[in-house]
């Protein structure tokens, strides 16, 4: 049995370098209803151009625009209405030069027409004559065929997430359907006799199973699919078989707790007896976070495990630094951009780094001004209020001894 | 009928001042595994302490304190060792002084120890007796009942949004079912006769009912409940009788499209002939989004209407700007911090803003170097990829003539 003493700390970089011989989840049909944040799984080319006919983009008159170079408020061009376009219809007829269609915002426009000329830079005599008091531009006022999308065109690459503004193409496009990575099934184990499920009343020396619960909404939260295992005991075939069940239905396991040396001892035996397992990491140059495990497991395909600190804080920081980037890699998902999920923000206090580690602050963000601090929420990583407290991380890099107050840092918000 | 000439634009500031007139939804039991990202409703108070009793948070001895001061390694304190603390049990026996007991991360401590030395500052000898080569302080290493919540204590105001840790805490304290906001109910109306359903070819002059699904995927992403209603043709009676339905199970009705003059001339007249209505904002001071309507209908409660314009670029801004705050609004969220989904960049080019018009840029952002870059995405309002190619938008302020390039900008991200 390996023991606490004998592992060599991992960093950050190197977990993560770990991650690409875990292969992505497989793929399944979504319906457009159901395809918000969901992640691409194949290219999706449009089928139609967009718009596809020539779009009035103000209320107006369809015209040459040729008719109407020249014309002001002193000399206006007068050019002849011949009728109205109807919304929702094809024109019933082309216009001949020096003719002009009423034409509203989304009317196509007729035949011989390349341009709109605003209602407000006109007059519409009674006898069907019509001042134009500005000149237009060929294709003013105007949305062309394919100008939003050409026919053909590659939307969005595979491993993009899908915002509202890609259904609302989707849309336009009539694609109802698409490929998107399934969902990551996460199955969460608890260990420890420690531990009492939410309902019952611990007895003295007993908690409940609250890192299960954390561990599941930050999964749900990242767009993985949480299956709450229960509670493990402290006993090698209970856990042995509990984590053989699970990976035959999960994408991914993350054993919570089992924070006492005994327990990540017993935890690594049950995982080294799994067919195919491979101890990856066990130990990561992070803080909190130290006693930290990566496994894989099975074969066909190989799957990943992850057993998280018994420290709710600890195990907090572990999935937003690992667990959020494997659950990513499992979905499908391309990297996210830098700029997302953080704002840049002045230490309030100085902060000594963590030697040897890269050291994960909790941080209250408060305005003053219009300077934006960063608080650190310092205590135990055995508490949950501080974490509460808080709205992000600030990490401190590997080899650096701290960081002084009033350096600008940056926070890597929770959530999404 | 009000025609589109006679109407104020109002601001921003002006329409959301209007919002606290609509009542928050009601409230409604939730079970904690569905309770991520609900806004509480009820103060939540801790029903008991957390943790309940003392608990080790690190691997060691528990000790009194006092007998070890003074220890190094050079001069140790000698302890004996009269027992082990198993995990999930309580203590069966106390501990004098001088005495010491095994105990791991999260036992409880035995009435008469204060403390815990760590594994690695002691050695066990054959005999028992136990080696101390640190001091440790009174409460070192020990995490304290109530130190994380205290019983009694108010958990969440209500207006907060659920984050996982706060699941964690109320996991840790038994709480299965707490009360939250209901989501609110968006009833998406799309009006206008060049619309047509998705799974439609749309002949020459009609197009697709797009942006009902994308105001749907904002609503849904913002916690709100989206119902689409469908196409309702540019028919008086056919308005009237969809808006009152719409009416009977939403909480906020939003009408997509009618972009044309003679469109909006409708829904006006058609909002205005139900019982209660009143037309509170018709035109705002927005670019893109001038020609957007809010108005109240009904009575116990009072409902908002929020007509977007037909553009898409346009629909998509007016409910990033409008449409999610009175949604928050709705939801019974509290305002959200300053600084969430928001990002510092550099503009990359000179913008003019639009006079009398806050005006809204849609950005892409781009990494060069150390500078975050913020591109100006430029396009007609009535196209779509704009958008798809947009990260956020950034603001141009009422009153201020442009924004230089290279000036810091805060560009609000799409998304959560």
């Amino acid at each position: 049995m390996p023991a606490l003493e004998f592992f060599r700390l991992q960093t950050r970089k190197e977990v993560l370098a770990l991650y690409p011989r875990f292969a992505a989840v497989g793929t399944e049909e979504v319906d457009l209803t159901a395809a918000l944040g969901r992640v691409v799984a194949a290219p999706i080319a449009a089928p139609e151009a967009v718009p596809g006919f020539p779009r009035a983009s103000m209320d107006g008159y369809a015209v040459a625009a040729r008719d109407t170079f020249g014309a002001s408020v002193g000399m206006p061009a007068y050019l002849r209405v011949v009728g109205e376009i109807p919304m929702g219809r094809a024109p019933e007829r082309a216009i001949a030069p020096e003719e002009a269609m009423r034409i509203p915002t989304g009317g196509m426009l007729p035949s011989g027409a390349d341009a709109v000329v605003m209602v407000e830079y006109t007059a519409e005599h009674l006898d069907g004559t019509l001042e134009v008091r500005r000149p237009v531009a060929p294709g003013e006022n105007v949305l062309h065929p394919g100008e939003d999308v050409a026919a053909g065109e590659v939307l969005f690459p595979p491993g993009s997430r899908l915002r509202p503004q890609e259904l609302g193409l989707l849309a336009a496009l009539g694609i109802t359907h698409l490929m998107a990575y399934k969902k990551p099934r996460v199955a969460i184990l608890s260990s420890g006799d420690e531990i009492v499920p939410l309902a019952r009343q611990p007895a003295p020396g007993q908690v409940r199973d609250s890192n299960a619960y954390l561990a599941a909404a930050q999964v749900q939260e990242w767009g993985g699919l949480p299956q709450i295992h229960g509670i493990v005991p402290d006993d090698f075939p209970a856990l042995r078989s509990a984590l053989a069940a699970a990976l035959a239905t999960a994408d991914l396991l993350l054993v919570s707790g089992g924070s006492s040396v005994g327990m990540r001892d017993l935890t690594l035996a049950a995982i080294q007896d799994l067919p195919g397992a491979a101890i990856l990491v066990h130990g990561v140059a992070l803080r909190p976070g130290k006693p930290t495990i990566l496994a894989a497991l099975g074969e066909n395909p190989v799957k990943p495990l992850l057993g998280l600190p018994g420290h709710p804080a600890s195990a907090a920081v572990v999935m937003e630094v690992l667990g959020r980037p494997l659950l990513a890699h499992l979905a499908g998902l391309a990297a996210p951009p830098p700029w997302s999920r953080s704002v840049a923000a002045r230490l309030s206090r100085n902060l000594a780094g963590a030697s040897g580690r890269e050291d994960y602050v909790r941080v209250r963000l408060r305005v003053e001004g219009d300077t934006l601090w960063a608080d650190p929420v310092l205590g135990p990583s055995g508490l949950l209020s501080p974490l509460i407290k808080s709205h992000g991380l600030v990490m401190i890099p590997l080899g650096v001894e701290g960081i002084f107050k009033g350096e600008e840092v940056t926070v890597q918000l929770f959530g999404r």
